[in-house]
C-alpha cells in the first residue's frame, strides 16, 4: 500500500474479511448430494459454493440485485483515441437518465436497480433527473501530458464508489453490477493493464468502440508512451494506487472504491468487461480478500480483457462477443448467477427423491 | 429421404418454410442504428437478428416460454455403457413430477411451462401425475443386438413429438427448449454424432454421467460394433431416418419429431446438450429448413456435442461445462434471449436519443 492510498480507504481495506473455508466445503458437500451426477452443473456449481462463501452458507432465497453505472471523461481523448466525441459520454448518460440504452433494458428486462452516477462527465449535467451527482472534476488529465488525477482528484473519486457502496448496503442489496461509460476509458483499462501484467500496450490495446488497425496502433503508442512518461524504468515496481492515479480514469477510481467497500459489506460483486474488471484488478491489488467477492459476468472482445481475467484469475460466466460496456455484460450474467443459488437451495437429494447413486 | 420417414412426416417436412431474408437484413440496419457502438452487442445481435426472421419482423413483446423433457430407456445400458442403473430414468422422472431436479429449479426460477413426457422410459408410469403418458415401448431395443426401434416404433415416437409440438402451437408457445431423460441416451447420441459427421466413435464418445476412461472405451467399442452391425460398409450412404431408427432412441426420435413441426409451426427452438441436439441434427437432415429455428442453449462437456454443433454450424449461447441435460443449459439460456428480443425492442436510436455517431 503506498502514500496514494487516503487514510479512509486503509481502514476499508483492512475491514475486508476472507471469507471462511469452510463454507465452501459445506457447499460442495450439499452439492455433491443433489439429484445430478457429480460435478454435472460445471460453473453453476462454483457459483453456488462461491456465493455459499460469501453468504456465509446462508444461500439469499431472492436477491436485491442492482447496476451502477460510473461515467466520466478522459483528457487522452485529445490525443485521438477514440471513434466517439467526448461530449457522447454526457449524451450517453441523458439516454441512461431517459431509459433508452442497452442497460435500461437489461436492468427492466432483470429486475435490476439502475443507479447512474456521473463521477466526472466533462459537461454541466446538474440540472439532469435521474442521475447521481458526484462529479469530482471535468474529466480526468491527458494521461498523455501529466497525471490522470492528482492525488485529492482520486481520493475524491475513490470515495464516490464507497458512499455510494455503503448505501447500497443500507439498502440490502446484495448482488450488485458494476458498469461505465467514458468515451476513451478502453485506453485507460489497457493502460492498467499493460501496468498491472507487465504485457506490451499492443498486445493488451484493442479497437474500442470500433478504431482501424491505424487507429489501434495509434492508441497503443499513446499508451506506451504515457507509461514511459509516469514510470520511466521503475513500471515493475509502480504501486496499484500510482497506477490508478495516473492512467486511470475518475470512474475507474468510484468502481475501484465500490469494489474495495462493496466487498468490506460482504456484497456479491459482478464485474462487467474490460474497465469494470481493470478497476477491480485495482481493488485485488489494494486488497487481496476482494477477490473473493468477485465474478467476471463476461468476457468482451477486447484482448486486454482475456489478459486482465486471466491474471486475476476470474472464469468469465459468458462470452458473448459483446464490447459495450455500461454494466451489460454483468447484469446479463444475473440470471446464471440467480440460477445456481436457486439450484443449491431448491433441488432434491438423492436420499429425499428415492433416487439411486451411481454404481 | 428414405423409406423409414412415415408419410404423415413427410407432409410435415415439406410444410417448414425458410425464412424470408429479408428480415434478417431489415433487423441489422435497426441493430446498426440503437445507441451502442456498431456490433458491439456480439452474439445478441445474431441471436436478435434471427428472431426477426422467425417472427417474421414482429419481435414478440412477451415470450410463452416452454420446456419438454422426453424420457426414455435404452436397451444397449445391458452392455453396461453407464454408470447408473436403469432404473434411474424412472426414478428421475418421479423427481421431475414432484418438482425438485435441476429442470424444475430452473423452470420455476425463469417463468417456463415444464412438460415431462414418457415416451418410453422402462417402468409402469401410468398412475403417476404430472407426466405426459406417451410410452411408445418399455425403453429401445439394444442397438449392440438389434435395430433400436421397428419402422413402426420409430413412427410413434416421431409423432410423439409432433403431437407435443402440435398442441405447444395451439397453447401459443413461442420459445421451447427440448431436454431429456434417459440412462444410456449418450450412448445414442454418440453413435448418431459418429454416423453424421463420419468421426471415429472414441473422438464423439464421452464419459455421460461419470465414466472413467476404461468405462468411456468401453462405450466407444460397443457403438463402434452396433455400427458395424447395421451398417457394415454402406455408413456414409445410411439416411438420417435409418441412423435414428436403429442407434437412437425412443425420447431422441421423439425430439425429432418436435423439431420438425415445431419449425412448421414457426416457433423458436432451443437446443439443449448432447442428445438434444442429436435429435436436432436428425431433423436438419430430413428438412434443411429446420436449421434456421435453432438456437443452441449451451455447449455441454461431452466431446461429441462440440464436434456436433459445429456441423450443424450452430454457436452454442452458453458455455458453462454443464452435462446434465433435461433441458437444463436450454432453459439457462433463455434470458439471454429474451434480452436479445427486448434490447431490439425497447433500445432508443441515436436520432431519437440525440446522441452523436461514429466519426
Amino acid at each position: 500500500m503506498t502514500e496514494a492510498i487516503p487514510q479512509f480507504l486503509r481502514e476499508r481495506i483492512q475491514s475486508i474479511p476472507a471469507p471462511d473455508p469452510r463454507w465452501r466445503s459445506v457447499a460442495q458437500n450439499h452439492l455433491d448430494h443433489l439429484t445430478k451426477p457429480v460435478g454435472s452443473l460445471g460453473v453453476l456449481e462454483s457459483i453456488a459454493v462461491q456465493m455459499a462463501a460469501i453468504f456465509k452458507g446462508e444461500m439469499p432465497t431472492e436477491f436485491r440485485k442492482a447496476a451502477y453505472v460510473f461515467a466520466a471523461d478522459h483528457g487522452v481523448v485529445a490525443e485521438g483515441v477514440s471513434l466517439y466525441p467526448a461530449e457522447v459520454t454526457a449524451q450517453m448518460v441523458r439516454n441512461f437518465a431517459e431509459g433508452g440504452a442497452a442497460i435500461n433494458v437489461l436492468c427492466r428486462a432483470h429486475g435490476c436497480k439502475l443507479t447512474v452516477v456521473d463521477a466526472g462527465v466533462s459537461g454541466d449535467l446538474s440540472g439532469m433527473a435521474g442521475v447521481e451527482h458526484r462529479k469530482v472534476r471535468m474529466g480526468s488529465r491527458n494521461m498523455a501530458r501529466e497525471a490522470a488525477m492528482t492525488e485529492e482528484e482520486l481520493a475524491a473519486a475513490l470515495e464516490v464508489g464507497t458512499l455510494l457502496a455503503d448505501r447500497a448496503h443500507a439498502d440490502r442489496q446484495n448482488l450488485v453490477a458494476l458498469g461505465e461509460m467514458g468515451i476513451g476509458n478502453t485506453t485507460s483499462a489497457s493502460a492498467i493493464t499493460a501496468m498491472l501484467t507487465g504485457c506490451p500496450a499492443t498486445e493488451v490495446t484493442g479497437s474500442g468502440t470500433g478504431l482501424n488497425e491505424d487507429g489501434r496502433r495509434h492508441k497503443a503508442f499513446t499508451i506506451e508512451r504515457a507509461i514511459g512518461l509516469h514510470f520511466g524504468l521503475r513500471a515493475e515496481s509502480a504501486s496499484a494506487a500510482e497506477i490508478l492515479r495516473r492512467v486511470g480514469g475518475l470512474e475507474i477510481a468510484a468502481m475501484t472504491g465500490f469494489y474495495l467497500a462493496g466487498a468490506a459489506h460482504g456484497m456479491a460483486l459482478v464485474c462487467d468487461g474490460f474497465i469494470s474488471t481493470s478497476a477491480a484488478a485495482i481493488a485485488t491489488q489494494l486488497a487481496p480478500n476482494v477477490k473473493a467477492y468477485l465474478f467476471a459476468g463476461h468476457r468482451s472482445e477486447e484482448p486486454g480483457h482475456r489478459r486482465l481475467l486471466e491474471w486475476i484469475d476470474l472464469q468469465p460466466i459468458l462470452q458473448l462477443h459483446m464490447r459495450l460496456g455500461e454494466g451489460s455484460g454483468a447484469v446479463l450474467a444475473m440470471p446464471v448467477l440467480e440460477s445456481a443459488a436457486a439450484l443449491y437451495r431448491e433441488m432434491a437429494t438423492f436420499a429425499s427423491a428415492g433416487v439411486s447413486q451411481a454404481q
